[in-house]
This record gives C-alpha cells, sequence and structure tokens, in this order.
C-alpha cells in the first residue's frame, strides 16, 4: 500500500524528510504503508510519498531514514493528572474510599503546590513522550505551572483547570478557582501548543450555581469542559437520591453536555445517557486500567461508538494507574472489550489505534490540526522501532503496536515539527535534574532522608 | 527491612556477591530489603546479608553492586507455546474458531518443522529472559528440540511433549506422540535445568484409552501432567453432551488429577471443580491476557486461592497474547481481579508477585529449588532497574514492579547462578544471527521476499 502524492502546488519548501519500514497514518483506517516518507515544512507535514520519490522531489531537505522503526501520529492521552505521578505507588490495592479519604486527599493537602506540580508535570511528560504520547489532557491544581512545564518541554495540551466547592492548596472556594483558571485561560491564549479547559471536577463536587457559570464562560469564549462522569455506579446513585436525576441529565440541564465536553470515564451508561451523547455530541474518555484498578466500573466502549459518540483513551493520575504508558492502556482497552463482550472481534487494532490519536484529537476538538499524518496537520509523530526479540516477526504493524507492549519501543518523538525525543533521549527535559528533584519529593513524602 | 543471615556452619565458599537497592524474596510474603546482598556460592544462594555485612564477611567473592535496581526471584511463566513466536501478529481480532480453523492450524501444519520449533523457541527465550522469566513451561511439537535450545540457552524449562489423537508435523497418532515423548523423556532425565512432563493437549483432543495410558505412565514415572482445561464455557457443555461430566470429573477418574497436574486456563470453575482440585492438589495456571484475547472467559483466581489451589501466571503462546512478557501479565492479573470483584484490594502486588514466581514454582514441583531467594535454593534471580521517569518515585518497590510495566526495566537475569542476561545483554543467545532467521521465517510464512 502507497501513500498518494498530496502537495498543494504553492506549498512552502520542505525542510526534513522522515522515512521508515512502515508508517501508519491512520487516515485512511487500517492503512501501513511501507517504506514512506513523511515530508515535513516548518511545523507541518506537507505530504507522504514512497522514499523513493520523497529523495527525489525534496533534495535539499534534511533525511532521516529509520529502516526498521515505524512511524505514526503521536499519542493523545485524553486524561490524566500529570503532576499525581508524584504520588505514583504512594498507595495502592486499597478500596476507593480508604485510598481517597485517608490517602490521597490527605497527601494532596499536605504537599501539593506550584513547585510540586510543576516537578510532577516534568515527570510526567517525560515519561509520555518517552512512551509515545505527544499531546496530554490534564487537570490539576496549579495549572499556571501544567502550562509554564509543558511548554519548556513543547508538548501540546489541554490544561483543564479544576473547579470545586472545597478548599484546597489552589482555591479556597468555586469563585476562586474560576477567578484563577480564568487568569490562566488568558495568559494562554494564542499558544499554538496549549489549549485551557474548564474542568468542573465532578457533578458530585460542584454545586448548581457553579455548573451554571461554567455554562456561560464555556459558551462565550467557546472552551472545552472536562469532567469525571458516572465513574462509579454508586455516584450515579447517588446523584439520583440527592438531584433526582442522573449526573448526565443534570450536566445537560445546564447546557453542560456538548460537541466541546469530555466526559472521563462513563462507566455507567444507560439508554438515556447513550442518546444525551449522541445528540449534544460530548466524547467519552476511556481510562480502561484506571477503572480495573480502582474497580470503578467498565465503559461500554462498543456501544458508545456504535451510537456514534466519539471515544477516546486516557491512563488518568499515575496514583490509579500506575504508568502512564498509553500503548499499554491501547492493550488493555483492546483486551477488555473482547474479554467482556465475548467476541475476540471488538475493538481490533486498528479502531483502538484510531481511539488512541485521532478519537483523543476529535474529544479535544483538535482533529483538524494532529491525530492523523496527512498533509496540512502539525508533524505531532512518534517513532517505534521493531526490532528488539518481543517485536519480531513483523507481519501485522497494528497488532504489533496494541499487543506487544510498545511503549518500550518509542524511539522518536516529534511536536509541531520539533524533535523532543532523539533516538530515545528527551530533547527539551533535563533528566539528571529531574530525577534529583523526583527524589527529593520521594524523600520528603515518605518521611525519611534516605 | 533486613534479612537475616542464614548459611549453614560448613557452607561452600561464597563466590559472588550480588547486592542492590532493594531486594524482594518472596518468602517472607510481602517483605523488601533495602541495600541488601545475595551471597552466591555456585549454583546456589548461599544467605541473604546486609551489603556492609556481606562485604566483611566475604572478602573474597566478585561483587556485583546495583544501587538503584531491584533484586528478586527470576518469574516463572507456567504456561506457553514458546515456538509459536514465529506466529506473532499472523492473526488477530479473529472470532476463536476463524482463528484456530483458518489460520493457526493451517500454519503450523504448513510451516512446523524441526528448524521452525528451534527457532521460535530461541526468540521466545530471548524475548522471555530479557523481560525477567527464568523458567517456563512450554508444550509444543518436537520437545526435543525445545530442549536443546533451552539447554544452550541455559534457562530452566518444563517442556510437557503433546499427546493427541490426531496427526501433525511431529507425530501421526497418540501411540506415536507417547513413543516419542517417552525418548525425550529419557534422553534429558538428569539434566539439572529441564524436566519433561505429558502434555496431553486437551480433554477433548485425547481419547479415554490414551488418558488410561498417561496416567500409568506419570505414576509410574512421577511425572508432571500439563493440560488445557476448561479453557472455556463450550468446552465444558460439550463434554458433557458427550461424555455425561465435565472434563475435570472424567480426568479424575481416570486418576488424572493429583499434586503434579497442571491446569491451564480453567474459566469454568464450579464447586465440583474446586472440590476435586482441592482435594487432588491439582494447581491451576492463570493466562489473563490470552483469556481476555481469545475472549475465552474468567479464571476465579480469588475463588481458587481462597480454597488452597496453588494458581500460577502464564502468558500463553504469542499468537495469542502477544508478547512473553511475565510482568504485564501480573498486571492484567491484579487489575482484572480486582476489576471483575469490584474491589481493589483483590489480588494485591505481594499476592500478585508470589503467584509469578512461588506460585509458578510450586505448580511445576520446583518450589523447593526455585521461586523465592532463600538460602540453599538455586541462583535463579532478575535484576530490575529504576532509573526511568516512569519508575520514580519509588515508594513501594512491589507496586512499582506490577503497576509500571517493569519488563522493559529487567537488566540481569541469573539461573542457577549463571549470568544469562548482563546489563541488557543476551549472554547465551547470539540476537543478530537468531534476527536474520526470524526474518528469513517472516519472509517465508508471509509468502513474499522484502
Amino acid at each position: 500500500m502507497s501513500p498518494s502524492p498530496s502537495s498543494p502546488p504553492h506549498a512552502p519548501p520542505a525542510d526534513r524528510v522522515i522515512s521508515a519500514g512502515w508508517v501508519v497514518p491512520v487516515i485512511p483506517r487500517g492503512a501501513v504503508y511501507r517504506d514512506c516518507a513523511v515530508v515535513i515544512a516548518g511545523e507541518r507535514i506537507l505530504e507522504l510519498l514512497p522514499r523513493a520519490e520523497a529523495i527525489r522531489k525534496h533534495p535539499a531537505a534534511k533525511f532521516l531514514h529509520l529502516p526498521d522503526s515505524l512511524l505514526m501520529p503521536g499519542l493523545v492521552n485524553a486524561h490524566g493528572h500529570a503532576a499525581m505521578t508524584l504520588f505514583r505507588g504512594l498507595a495502592d490495592d486499597l478500596p476507593l474510599t480508604t485510598w481517597l479519604e485517608q490517602h490521597i486527599w490527605p497527601a494532596e493537602a499536605r504537599w501539593v503546590s506550584a513547585d510540586f506540580v510543576a516537578d510532577g508535570t516534568r515527570l510526567a511528560i517525560a515519561e509520555m513522550l518517552a512512551t509515545g504520547t505527544t499531546c496530554f489532557a490534564d487537570m490539576y491544581f496549579y495549572p499556571d505551572e501544567v502550562a509554564r512545564v509543558a511548554r519548556q518541554a513543547r508538548i501540546r495540551a489541554q490544561i483543564a483547570f479544576p473547579i470545586l466547592e472545597f478548599a484546597t492548596p489552589w482555591a479556597r472556594d468555586a469563585d476562586e478557582y474560576l477567578h484563577k483558571g480564568l487568569a490562566v485561560y488568558d495568559d494562554n491564549r494564542g499558544d499554538p501548543l496549549l489549549r485551557i479547559a474548564f474542568g468542573p471536577h465532578a457533578p458530585y463536587t460542584v454545586a448548581d450555581a457553579t455548573l451554571e457559570r461554567i455554562a456561560t464562560y464555556t459558551e462565550e469564549l467557546e472552551a472545552s469542559v472536562h469532567i469525571h462522569l458516572h465513574e462509579t455506579a454508586r455516584e450515579v446513585a447517588e446523584a439520583i437520591a440527592t438531584h433526582g436525576e442522573r449526573p448526565s441529565a443534570r450536566l445537560h440541564r445546564f447546557g453542560l453536555l456538548s460537541r466541546t465536553t469530555q466526559c472521563v470515564h462513563m462507566t455507567q451508561v444507560d439508554a438515556s445517557d447513550c442518546e444525551l451523547l449522541a445528540t449534544t455530541g460530548a466524547s467519552v474518555i476511556h481510562c480502561p486500567e484506571s477503572n480495573l484498578k480502582l474497580a470503578s466500573g467498565f465503559c461500554p466502549v462498543h456501544r458508545l461508538r456504535s451510537a456514534g459518540i466519539p471515544v477516546a483513551l486516557g491512563t488518568d493520575g499515575a496514583a490509579s494507574n500506575n504508568d502512564l504508558d498509553l500503548f499499554g492502556e491501547m492493550q488493555t482497552a483492546a483486551l477488555l472489550a473482547k474479554g467482556l463482550s465475548g467476541d475476540p472481534s471488538r475493538l481490533g487494532a486498528a479502531e483502538v489505534i484510531e481511539m488512541a490519536t485521532l478519537g483523543g484529537a476529535t474529544a479535544l476538538g483538535l482533529d483538524t490540526e494532529i491525530g492523523s499524518l496527512e498533509a496540512g496537520k502539525a508533524a505531532d509523530m512518534i517513532a517505534v522501532e521493531f526490532t528488539d526479540p518481543g517485536a519480531m516477526p513483523l507481519y501485522n504493524p497494528l497488532s504489533q503496536l496494541v499487543y506487544t507492549g510498545c511503549g518500550r519501543r518509542v524511539s522518536h518523538a516529534w511536536v509541531a515539527g520539533h524533535c523532543v525525543l532523539d533516538a530515545r533521549a528527551h530533547q527539551t527535559i533535563d533528566l539528571p535534574a529531574l530525577t534529583a528533584r523526583v527524589r527529593e519529593w520521594r524523600d520528603r513524602l515518605a518521611g525519611n532522608t534516605r
């Protein structure tokens, strides 16, 4: 299978040609091109060409050829709490309420600060870039720090500022969350790689009046809403008891379900939810490993997709996963869909790759910009190296990507044409300095000086 | 936590001391020793000591210190078909019968040979050693080749020769399978690293008369039985229709359930099965990723363990997984147990590590020899390096091992004291030669010359 050339007649000159043994463009779905080149002009993809043709057509460009590797769009991790990497492994294998109330919330109250968020986010970005994620959606305190660190690391991000009714180290009440969040929104307007979204934490932590204000702001600003929704059966049951309606219906009542709403988790989906999501165009972020680890329930991915609802993939935070490897998440999503449905043909490799790339881009409203390797899109791309014994033999690159743990095989990552991971070496993060900082946090949190 | 010295009064002299930042001995369960040394004499562990003490006590020994790594027993992959790595990714996302009847069986009929098994097994061993497995249980054709290659690679193995009623490239009928298998059994008797077991493929592919013969032989030889059992609900339903009893009961009727029986899969377990397994002492091999990918059902691990039934972990073959990374299998087993039960405290990190080490050793009848780091046991051990961003910070080494994809972090492996993986470099496998051979197989199977 070969791509057809597509550069417009008056295109800018190509400055780089990156070619590989295999290219998975995601669009067309299931396509795998052999010996194909991605031609880049500045931040964008100019065209995809057979390698030999690219060499003939763009002799002045800088060439990189990776014969044993595969090029594909960078992955989109559509839900997480990046800074929580600093809590990785702090508390596991515990009932949900014990975990939250006796471990995570007290740790957040005690430790979360601007510095904590900066270091934790940088650690998360280092892990994500190294495992193939070039765009992440975040929801955490100190979103200004998240934005600053993401900008330094030159990774693409949607940063949702959190909104709650109760006090945390970042803000006292809904009013202050909104006030500070809007400032972050203004400060980052126009950034080519960053988008600021509204992050009402969950229906059960945000009051009606606040939901109403969020609806007003987001409509006016055309901003996205990122919210934990229907994470557990208990959440839905308690909402019905308190509000007399399902959380999805309550959000809809305030006009908060729309094409720019990202509903995270959705393990509880009845016919009314499905219809609401489908008619409003809201998307769902599926976090299978977090849902399994916290025993939250199962998101009915196949039913949602059959109803035309966009579904993206997220790792959630490292405290409930405990890694940020979206390749692992793809594998878990595919295996779980098959196992639960009793149908091994469910959520095949091409479909789950689409969820982790274009699906994420669509959920974040970035599908005209990223999510596939197509002329005109930003050059957000990764290279996956198929040389270790676990990657051989190679019959079907799509199967190999999903079912053989490819996070470890990512060698290169580019964001908007800029190389951020080069032969496994971080180009925008000082790893030794970061390691030293993380060890300091570790010793402080563990209460010893090692 | 520190180990207590335990070398016997007239112990052989220590020749190597391997120390690390953390040691997980598996026994005692949940123990993590800081700055601990494993003292080795020849093929065996002499004692575990605090590092400083080991230096004082064994000054003549050769030292290796891995300050940012963790030492633990090598993992035991208790079920697989090693040579099937050569079919990795050949057919995926298909209904079970299509997959088996239209892809796997025809491919086996056409391609399986002594050479195929040798190369495929070597590829599997390369992947397993690199991801922390130092002992594997296999069931495949040409077990003589499996034994030869395992011996060259110096990995520990239980090799079950297959027994079926129908012809394959290796044998014509049950009689020939048994005849050839018994020859392999005789040829490998006394090998310190290899055990040959009987591998009746499954109750539905082996006739009563053959089961009877297997029972006679295995009782006489005190050999183990490795069998696919209750893999799907359909298998059990069809057995009841054909034989008027569950496959487990049929095996028991022939005396084939005992302490030396390894029942692979067991997704269907009713009260009678549970009682049979518990009273006979048979063990169960749980293969969660294969069961999910083929939608075979769910093995009730917690119920089995609560009934005192030994449960081990296996990857199954690469055609149905598609990797042989037992760390990944641990993670999937733990997440699945929590998700299915609705209880996040189910199958915690220490428990699942025990399943993948001592549990496997117990199932294979090797628990006095391997499965934990204890004085007198064989020095089958691995080192896991905690230096990449995804492995930081380190609060709980057990959580880190299970929930953060540690297959990629294995740097060293020793089998019976012999270093087979040294700073990620294979010591017993010629990787470039293997890669060339695998590419030849790939081109042949894919029907092109690339």
